[in-house]
Order: C-alpha cells, then sequence, then structure tokens
C-alpha cells in the first residue's frame, strides 16, 4: 500500500515514526506492507515509488526543516496538487493544516485524490466540519473511502468506537469534552482557585494552549468534532454554522467554587442529539466519567439497550494521532482483502 | 438464525425482551431474521422449530415461573442436554446460572453445542474462567465461533473495543473495575463516611449486593473476569487460580480518609500485565477515568502508541447484559454473510 503524506507538521511526522515502528509488524500481523511514496511540506516533497525512508524523512526534516532536502528524491518549490499529480500512490494521508474559514487546500487535495480513485485518511477538521456530505458523496461516488478517526479526539477512537462496537444498539445522543486544552484550564481552575486568565497565560507558557488561543477557548475546535460526529454517527447533514457555541472564557472562579460546593465540575461539553447542536459550559457531577481532568476527550453514547457507554482517550499527541491513521489505513486495507 | 435460550433468569428474560424489541429492525438494518427455537428453566422447556412468541415467554414466566407453562410448545421436566439434542437450532445462547467451582453445567452444554456445530453465545463467567483454553480449542476444531461479551462487564464492551478498536496499537496491560457492587460499596463508604459493614447491608436491602456478598466483596467475580481478559486479549493460558486476590472486606473508613485527603479514591482494581494477574483494592487518582462512581465497569487498556484508552459502561441490568449478547449474535451472522 502506497501512501501519499499531504503535511509533515506534527501529525505528519507522527505518522512517519508510527510507520517506522510498525512496518515489521503490519506485514506479519496484517500482511500489510506500507510504503511511503510521497511526502510533502511548504518547501516541496519528496518522491520516491519504490518508497522513502521514513528515519530520514524525520531526520531531513528536524536537521533542516525542509523535506525537499530529502537526498536524490528531494523536489524543491512543487506544489502539493502537482505533487497528487505526478506521485504513485493508493491512499491520500491528508493531514496539511486545518483552515475553519473554507477548509481549503485540504478540500482541493481530498476531491483531487477521490477523483482519482484514491482513498483519503486524514485528521483535518476543516474540510469535514465545512464539506462532511460533498466530501462523502464525493468519495461514494468514485467508490473509494474517506476515513477521519483522528479527526475527533485524536487517539479516543470514538468513530470506529460508535460503528463497530455497539451493533445492538442504536444510538440516541452523544455527549463528550472534546477540547483538551480547554479541559486542561478548566481542571486547573477547579484544582488550584487561580482565575481563567493565570491559568491561560500558565497554559500557554507550557504550550498547551496556543498563543491565539481563540479556537480552543472560544469553542470553535470542539464545535468542528461536534460536526463530524453529527454527520458520521447521527447521519445529520450539518456544518459548523449550525453548531451553538459558547466557549469557557466568562467562566469564573466564583462559579467553579459554587459547582464543586455542590459535588459538581464545570466542563466544555458538546451535545449532539436529535434536536440540538451545541457546544457549552456544563454541570458534570464528580464521579461521572466526564470528571476527568487534564488534556483528555471523553465522549458519551446515550444508547436504546446498553444506556450510557464513555470512552477515554488522549485528544491529541504526535504517536497518539498517528496511531488513530494508522488504525484506518489498516482498516481501508483489510476491507478490500 | 434460530437461537436455543437455555437459562431463563434475569440475563435470559433480557434477551428474549431485547429480541422482542429489535425483531424488525434487525431485519431491516442486517436482514437478520431472530428466532427463538427453545427456552428452558428449572421447570423444563419450550420448544417450536417455527419460533416461539418472545412476549408470550416473558408472560408465562413472569405469571406462572415455569416456563415449562408456555401453551401447546411447554414440556415439563426435560434437561438442558435433552433440548440441545432435541432442538433445531444455529446458536446456543448460554445463560444458565454460573459456578465457578466446575463452571457446570454450562460447560458440558457448550462443548455439546460445539460437537453438533453450533455457535456459542454467552455471559456464563465459570466456564470461561475455568476452562477458556478448552472451549476456545473445541471451538476452532469444530469450526463454529464462541463469543462471550457479556461475560465481562455487562454493557461495557470491552472486548469487541479491544478486539476491533484498536489496530495499530499493540495492548501491553489492561486496568479495571470490573465488579459494580463493590464500586458501589467504595463509592458510597467515600461519600457518606459510613463503615464497610454499614453500606454493605444497605446494599443488600436495596438488592445491589447478594444476600452471600462472598462473590463480589472478596474479589472472586472480578478474578473471573480479569482471567476472560487475560486469555482473551493478552493471549494468556490461565484460569481463576492464577490469579491473587484481595478484596475490599478490610477496607476501613480511615483509609478511605487518608486517601481522600491526598487526592485518592481506594477502588477494587483488576490487573492484567504481562507478569501480573491481579485484584486488589488501589489508589486512584481523583480526575481520572477509574474514579467514577456507582455500579459502573471501566478497564483501561495501556497501548505502545495510543497511551491509555479508556471504556466505561453499566456492568449489570438485564437489558444492557442482553444488548452485548445481541451484538455478539449479529456479529456471528454478520461473519458468515
Amino acid at each position: 500500500m502506497k501512501l501519499c503524506i499531504l503535511g509533515f507538521g506534527a501529525v505528519g511526522r507522527g505518522v512517519a515514526k508510527v510507520i517506522s515502528m510498525k512496518k515489521e509488524e503490519m506485514k506479519e500481523k496484517y500482511g500489510l506492507d506500507l510504503k511511503i511514496t510521497a511526502v510533502t511540506d511548504t518547501s516541496g516533497a519528496a518522491i520516491y515509488d519504490e518508497g522513502l525512508d521514513p528515519n530520514l524523512l524525520l531526520k531531513i526534516k528536524e536537521d533542516t526543516g525542509k523535506i525537499s532536502n530529502y537526498p536524490e528524491y528531494g523536489i524543491s518549490k512543487i506544489s502539493n496538487m502537482e505533487v497528487l499529480h505526478k506521485v504513485d500512490f493508493d491512499c491520500l494521508i491528508e493531514v496539511t493544516p486545518t483552515d475553519i474559514e473554507n477548509g481549503e487546500p485540504a478540500k482541493s487535495h481530498i476531491l483531487k485524490a477521490f477523483n482519482d480513485k484514491k482513498d483519503v485518511v486524514t485528521s483535518n477538521k476543516g474540510p469535514l466540519a465545512l464539506s462532511f456530505r460533498e466530501l462523502a458523496e464525493s468519495a461514494k461516488e468514485n467508490n473509494v473511502q474517506l476515513k477521519y478517526e483522528a479527526s475527533v479526539g485524536g487517539a479516543m477512537p470514538i468513530l470506529n468506537f460508535a460503528h463497530d462496537t455497539l451493533p445492538s444498539c442504536n444510538i440516541k445522543s452523544i455527549f463528550g469534552i472534546l477540547n483538551g486544552t480547554t479541559n486542561y484550564i478548566l481542571s486547573r481552575m477547579a484544582k488550584e482557585g487561580s482565575s481563567y486568565e493565570q491559568i491561560l497565560k500558565e497554559s500557554q507558557e507550557m504550550g498547551i494552549a496556543e498563543t491565539n488561543p481563540a479556537q480552543d477557548v472560544e469553542g470553535t475546535d470542539a464545535a468542528c468534532k461536534v460536526v463530524i460526529l453529527a454527520n458520521s454517527i447521527m447521519n445529520r447533514d450539518v456544518t459548523l454554522k449550525d453548531v451553538e457555541i459558547v466557549g469557557i472564557s466568562k467562566i469564573t472562579q466564583e462559579a467553579i467554587s459554587l459547582a464543586r460546593n455542590e459535588g459538581y465540575l464545570i466542563k466544555l461539553i458538546g451535545e449532539i442529539s436529535e434536536d440540538t447542536l451545541e457546544v457549552s459550559p456544563r454541570l458534570v457531577r464528580e464521579g461521572s466519567p466526564f470528571a476527568v481532568d487534564g488534556t483528555l476527550n471523553v465522549a458519551t453514547l446515550k444508547t436504546d439497550l446498553a444506556e450510557d457507554v464513555t470512552v477515554v482517550g488522549k485528544g491529541a499527541g504526535s504517536i497518539e494521532t498517528a496511531s488513530a491513521i494508522l488504525s484506518d489505513i489498516i482498516s481501508i486495507y483489510k476491507s478490500k482483502e
């Protein structure tokens, strides 16, 4: 199986690392022979039909910052679209930076791959939150697969879990802590009694919150995931503008203390149900599965037969997110056997 | 698909209820036409090759206590083995009372079904905890399937989750709260400051703990689940006698208070790792996925790539446990398509 990896940031590098670690195991366990035939970054690309060396890709990127410096097979200033045109591959790994205004350029990459009858695995929330049905229909028309476990909750396997693990049950609604940064901030506010501003500042210094934290703290990131879950699991046809969003920047220490005195915590919760698409701060009971702290993600499926079933996992991390991408690759491979 | 249900206690009746609720949905969704051709209890059996009425089965059992009173098709004093001999079925649902001394009579029922080339779905911990390899090998030799999601954690789908959802990862170890009764007792001790004896007594009055609570509070029930997880997920070859077991009856209020002051809770934890098979009270951090209260079950898979992934669900309940059995039935059906 030949992979074309567009984007070589944290997730793309994670994919290279995971393939390096697991190449032999995948062969033995599944008969799956993985080859990276192309990798791109803003400098250009490395392209080799017989397969690039994942460790050398990582070393070149770390040492020089530019994948186009890959010996012999590096190419400067080639665009992602040109790479898609030129390279021999079976599955596109779309991990370029996400854009939640128009989903580009990821959306065009994915549609181009579909038109060329290639499968796609992505962690890219933008195109999924803005153009889910268009992408799903294009995949269907071209008889190829689109998989995106890594786009929601990183290493928390919520999509495969909901689709495969409970075939006897109908899923009535989904509630989740879908953003690790805000969970980290709210947890520390509850534990330490410090203000939102103080903890946000420290989180930024630690690299947990971004310099521009708006997408996390205003709830947009969680809302993208709400859209993906709604479309993928609840068979809805919605986009980001359909989600009611309230972030955490107005949460005061007083509110958190009041809640705690009654045995509750405040968490930023995404809800998907028949009538509701919402991200907002809500009270959760201490001792409930939502009372987890740190950067963990949680999602609860409310079902007709099994009541509440919950999955918890790391919402971010290079290797963790790449593990979800590799699981999707394996799933595509197994479906063709 | 014709089902023979041995045992008509809470789980067996749950299966009948769930089939009654979902019969049409299963046809539409999966093309699966479920028929109950036999049900047994200590009074005898009801047998009808064209399919018994699940609602009438439930009504007869509720009104008279004896399934042998089923009109026209009821039979008194027929043994389970005779029923297996006589009845036309594809899949045995083995839900007779569990026995953790020798696993009988469930073990003989399952082996008889295998020899007759029938698949088996069971919630019965006894035979799985005592004779896992023997049963697994017999299933293999006879080219039939043995499924037992309901035997661990009721509606917490840990087995299917571990087998299907994380194909990219190796599972290094498993930690779980695998017994709802003890989790309920420990949670109330922590919240209310009452003694173990007091809460146990109240739990018995509420029907959450049994009159003879030994299997729960001494850790044997959790240990059975540890054995099943070890054999099924970690590819071990162990039985109940290989598990080191310490129960919760010696846990004092003082120990719980001391732990709480440091931000910890005491939970009865089952551990399966390369060198360890153990059930014992352990400290878990507040804010961790193990800090859930009530009768919930939790299991964390420690993986090589995705770090910790946790699933939480209801550990008991008639309908909830039956939902796991129905998921196993669907899975067997789909594997033959």
